[in-house]
């Protein structure tokens, strides 16, 4: 890729825009020839770190440039950025997006597209920003049978959950989050794991060739976490994350909910806005990388990687996508999906209400674990942990349990990642 | 890559050939078509789990054979591999290869001679076996500049000092990695840092442009580390590891020594016969890939992986290899790293010993951080930590304590990560 010079388009100059266009006009020409040669933005004439005779407003100066080799969509949102990804791929042009809400929602169909008109589409800043882990999963292990793959995959709720596991309560970690700039003013996609799961969708789809809809992913967030929840996780020798998981071992199921995760676990040792991404199969035993999941320099790191991919491939005129996975195997509903739970309850202290409960459990086959009585009287709380049983025999376990007159609040509820 | 059959030949059928075989003929036909068309055994009477018809005992005949596209080389030792490596990429053969030997010996020439041959060169399996670390090294981090890589990349050193950790003396530790077969009957590559070396000089290579000599790269091993080591390592909050430093901040180092690293570090993390690579530049902060370091399993693993993107490259007839880095900057000698050392020694308990050691360090212009003493009369123990100083002045103030009348013995030094 020597002797060639690529021009590049970038849709957007926010942070994440302006450290790319900072970072393409640096690139060592050793490595690949650049040139910026139009970036899309708002308003064309507000004052910029970079040439105005760069700007522009209209996208279709873009699509139609035909010196144009690659373009780069830092906008964010699906709209407009899905429609113009889909038109650059359809005139051949290489096309690298950060964008994890166009490829959750449309990645198989862009691929496709990509594949149909010899283009390139790399996303890797799509998922764990600047760790380099969709290419390894694309292509370095794309000969492997994969069986689970479990992340912490959104910064903000990790950057949270670890303030809380040091002390602080939920609303302390989500207001120092916000003052940090990790957590936007509306915090919602971050804190009930909506982030997460367009980021599980995109795993789901490399990994195993799935991709799940909404509907079969389940999420749940950490907005009901406590302090109290991190006090007992420590009794357990646990901490609490919120954990993409994806399995494909009896069934194809991927969800997106915090775990009781054991202290020796790599992924609790991802403390702060790090993310980390875990691949399990039978040859491969363990990976894990991990590294900044969010920030514009990472952001931008991956989207060089792309870059340099892309022009890689531009020189060859060669198709750029490995084969993608063809799902084999059962959809499993996340109702069938076992698991352990963790369960705290307010009791009332008089004989025979472990004996209801634990009824209750066996009634619909969940098996206990363990059970731990704390105070008496009316601060009387029971802690208990099931074994592994499918979700909706401990979902009517709880429902009747919650219902006893004995019982006076179900304090929380966790899954034990086991 | 969806319509070519490739012929593939492999070099070596032990432990790790025969793995690579074996998944060769049950990878599915859905990625890339492959044939074994031949595989390079010393004795071709011998009974193997494939076809006799497969083997040969002479390397022309896979040489010669334009039908080949791409060769495996999984034989071990650098002769006679690495003239086959190079005879093979001049004929225009893809080559993989798992061996560190000859890449640490000769990776800038052959990847010279790949190039001008238009031919492929990869090994992955040649560091950190199963971990797909050196793709995104070459490739997806080839924009970045990077200021450290440290490694763990020695799976059976790790092994022995996880069991010491966990209380075993040396010598058991070394007995039942030897049982277990991670360390062979004559462990010295493996304990002394030689084998880590070799996988030093690559990283060095690709993530800096440097191949370090043999004598630039201070390797020391980890036959001298105690269990009092451990338990002095536990008091501090620390552990002890093997691992691989390369600096390119004010200038070159490469290094393999055991060192004292905070419990807290990603590395510390790093159990049994794992490895792991942790990466380090201003845009990405700190990447960490981990996962097995050895085993014929996830060495095959690599090498699939590398054989995938041998075939994507030959489908395309591209040259393969992004620009190697070009060293910028100046090599350090290790007398000029800075270091902080650990300094354990047994001392005559008498007053003033205290300011002649310190006194010594001080001429030296290194100077304590912190010194505890321990133990009273002739079991009088003095543990010293230094602020980071020049190797050089720390060797110095070493010599010249340990000559003092006053000190009977220096027990052990370590140098700590900071």
């Amino acid at each position: 890729m020597e002797n060639n010079t690529f021009n590049v388009a970038v849709l957007g100059a926010g942070n994440i825009g302006s450290a790319v266009v900072a970072r393409l006009i640096d690139l060592d020409k050793g490595i690949v020839g650049l040139n910026v040669k139009k970036i899309l933005v708002r308003d064309t004439k507000k004052a910029r770190d970079f040439s105005k005779d760069l700007l522009t407003d209209n996208f279709d100066e873009i699509l139609n440039d035909d010196s144009i080799d690659l373009v780069i969509e830092v906008l964010g949102g699906i709209d407009p950025g899905k429609e113009y990804i889909d038109a650059l791929l359809k005139k051949g042009k290489a096309v690298i997006t950060a964008n994890k809400d166009i490829i959750a929602d449309a990645g198989c169909d862009l691929i496709q597209t990509a594949k149909d008109n010899n283009a390139c589409l790399y996303f890797e800043a799509a998922v764990a920003a600047g760790i380099p882990v969709l290419k390894p999963l694309i292509e370095s292990l794309r000969g492997e049978e994969l069986t689970k793959v479990l992340g912490i995959i959104n910064g903000t709720s990790n950057y949270m959950l670890t303030s809380m596991e040091e002390g602080s309560s939920y609303e302390e970690a989500l207001s120092t989050a916000q003052e940090l700039g990790y957590a936007e003013p509306d915090p919602t996609n971050d804190v009930e794991g909506i982030d997460a799961k367009y980021k599980a969708v995109i795993l789901s789809l490399l990994c195993f060739g799935v991709s799940p809809s909404s509907d079969e992913l389940f999420t749940d967030g950490i907005s009901g976490i406590t302090k109290e929840d991190f006090e007992w996780a420590a009794r357990l020798g646990k901490t609490i994350k919120l954990v993409a998981q994806i399995d494909n071992k009896n069934g194809f199921n991927a969800r997106v909910h915090p775990v009781l995760i054991n202290n020796k676990h790599p992924l609790a040792a991802i403390r702060g806005a790090l993310n980390a991404v875990v691949v399990e199969g039978d040859n491969i035993n363990q990976l894990v990388f991990s590294g900044p999941g969010a920030g514009s320099e990472p952001t931008a790191s991956a989207i060089i990687g792309d870059v340099l991919s892309a022009c890689h491939q531009l020189s060859s005129e060669q198709t750029n996508w490995y084969p993608l996975r063809e799902f084999e195997g059962e959809m499993k509903s996340f109702e069938d999906v076992e698991s352990s739970m963790f369960i705290r309850l307010s009791v009332n202290d008089e004989p025979g209400v472990l004996a209801k409960i634990s009824g209750t459990f066996g009634e619909n086959n969940v098996s206990i674990e363990s059970v731990i009585q704390e105070g008496r009287g009316d601060k009387a709380e029971l802690v208990l942990v099931t074994h592994e049983a499918p979700e909706k025999d401990i979902k009517n376990s709880i429902d009747q349990i919650s219902a006893l007159d004995s019982v006076t609040t179900v304090t929380s509820t966790l899954r034990v990642y086991v």
